[in-house]
């Protein structure tokens, strides 16, 4: 694939209560020399306007779950994100042959995921970038989520070389924190950096394999026949992203206390521990597992 | 004042996403022989269903700043909060005259205040259960607010010896964790034992006076002529509420990376740092002063 970069979006408030992005991307819509590179132009773009209004992860439907090709060109679908979806696609795509080539999608989220590398594109592009920005910050996470980029449903899969999702935690909705901020800033800088320095040909010096997690699976949150939910994260368990979760610890303790352990044969890892985005959909955590992840190639290797 | 009780009311979801009062009320509705005890009788209520339901802190108005009696006789205020509010003063009142003697709300912030005892009476009934709270649970922090009960507008201000509203944090909007869960759960039995206790007339031994905060003022987070705000709690404050706060210390810090120090004359202490529900006031923090209190008097002590 032509791998030349010359359209970067930054988007923040696709969320419109994760105000991280929110305020970066008005913060750079004042300071655009900050994302400006001379070998593509960089638009910002806050996604969710009427969400960050509210202060809600959305109106209608999760904005980041809109963009399969299919609910696309799906006339049916008239939600607000669902139209926001359609209105980015004009934006930004057509998703089929997109004018913008990368995105950059800003998250928070209630979990202690620290800084978190999400994509899901084996691209060596996509994949350097990460690589790139994790050698510049050792304490970021990889978080790969392989996925068929048409059918893909997150605003990252609208770039014609796919994106990067960066989510950020601990934080609550609706708050800022400096720390976060100014992490989530500098992963910026450096993808940024990444791209021209890329396009400028220029060494980068990247490793051919690096250790990550992949996405296998959400587990939902105990409830009972009324659809309530009757437990929550275990203590031992809160806090504990990327950890080791091996057969037998505690995931869950009820509402009176009473401990419920992880019955699979196997060890995991847990992402999205304790997301107030996902109680609505009653999720507790992710299963990951630990991977390492190619640089040129797409064979990744599991490493229990 | 005639100080036996009678009644006493357990309430969560006065704020729809404080989702721990929410469930320990839930859990106490499915266990009800855990808040009983002989001297008096324990009713349990979600004081904010809609909500609750759609895990917001409310729907139109704060509910927890609707309980003035000049609120709750005007028949002009028809907001839904509003309209819950007299709905809750037919049910736990009237409040020139309440049926309920006493009333523990309870309620979480993203803020790191730890477990909070607020109360707004300086009546011994009142300062003692938060004394007994705090022999018990030593972590716990005194946090007085005096107010005339007829003209206060929180919910613990409609029982008749007014009431205690546990505060505990941080902890995201939406979202349980087990600790913030099980201290408050604690926190609540104590505050049953003690009135109890109180009522068969078993010895106490309450100090005389201890330490605690009162609130002096909030503070705004600094915005620009559109009303954005342009800075947020600085990192050396963040997480240090009820720490000192000396003139000159950092306050805040802007998105573009500037210090904003205190320039106040005096020390002061934070509370309420950077609780997201203060977001849409744009209001950073509060101020509060360092004080005694003492048990028998409202003749409190500051003590710098």
């Amino acid at each position: 694939m032509n791998d030349s970069i010359r359209n970067v979006a930054i988007t923040g408030g696709t969320h419109g209560n994760e105000l991280t992005g929110v305020h970066l991307v008005k913060h750079w819509l004042s300071q655009p020399e900050e994302v400006k590179r001379g070998s593509f132009s960089t638009e910002l773009h806050l996604t969710n306007p009427q969400a960050i209004k509210d202060v809600r992860r959305y109106i209608d439907q999760d904005l980041n779950r809109q963009f399969d090709i299919q609910d696309l060109r799906n006339p049916e679908l008239k939600g607000y994100e669902q139209q926001r979806a359609k209105l980015l696609d004009a934006l930004l795509g057509p998703k089929e042959n997109p004018r913008i080539d990368f995105i950059i999608d800003l998250h928070t989220t209630t979990a202690n995921m620290g800084m978190s590398l999400v994509f899901n594109s084996g691209d060596p592009l996509v994949v350097g970038m990460a690589f790139y920005i994790k050698q510049k910050m050792p304490h970021a996470t990889l978080f790969y989520e392989p996925s068929n980029r048409l059918e893909h449903n997150f605003l990252t899969s609208m770039g014609r070389l796919s994106g990067l999702l960066i989510e950020v935690g601990p934080i609550a909705q609706g708050l800022l924190n400096y720390e976060v901020y100014s992490d989530t800033h500098i992963a910026v800088m450096h993808a940024l950096d990444y791209l021209q320095q890329r396009s400028e040909g220029l060494p980068l010096n990247l490793p051919t394999q690096m250790a990550g997690y992949q996405f296998t699976k959400k587990v939902s949150l105990p409830e009972n026949t009324e659809g309530e939910i009757t437990a929550m994260i275990h203590p031992d368990l809160q806090g504990k992203d990327y950890h080791a979760i091996k057969p037998g610890d505690p995931l869950f303790i009820t509402l009176a206390g009473e401990t419920i352990a992880y019955e699979g044969e196997s060890t995991v890892y847990g992402a999205f521990i304790n997301e107030a985005a996902y109680y609505d959909q009653k999720i507790g955590l992710s299963f990951m597992k630990k991977i390492n992840i190619n640089l040129e190639s797409s064979t990744n290797t599991n490493c229990g």
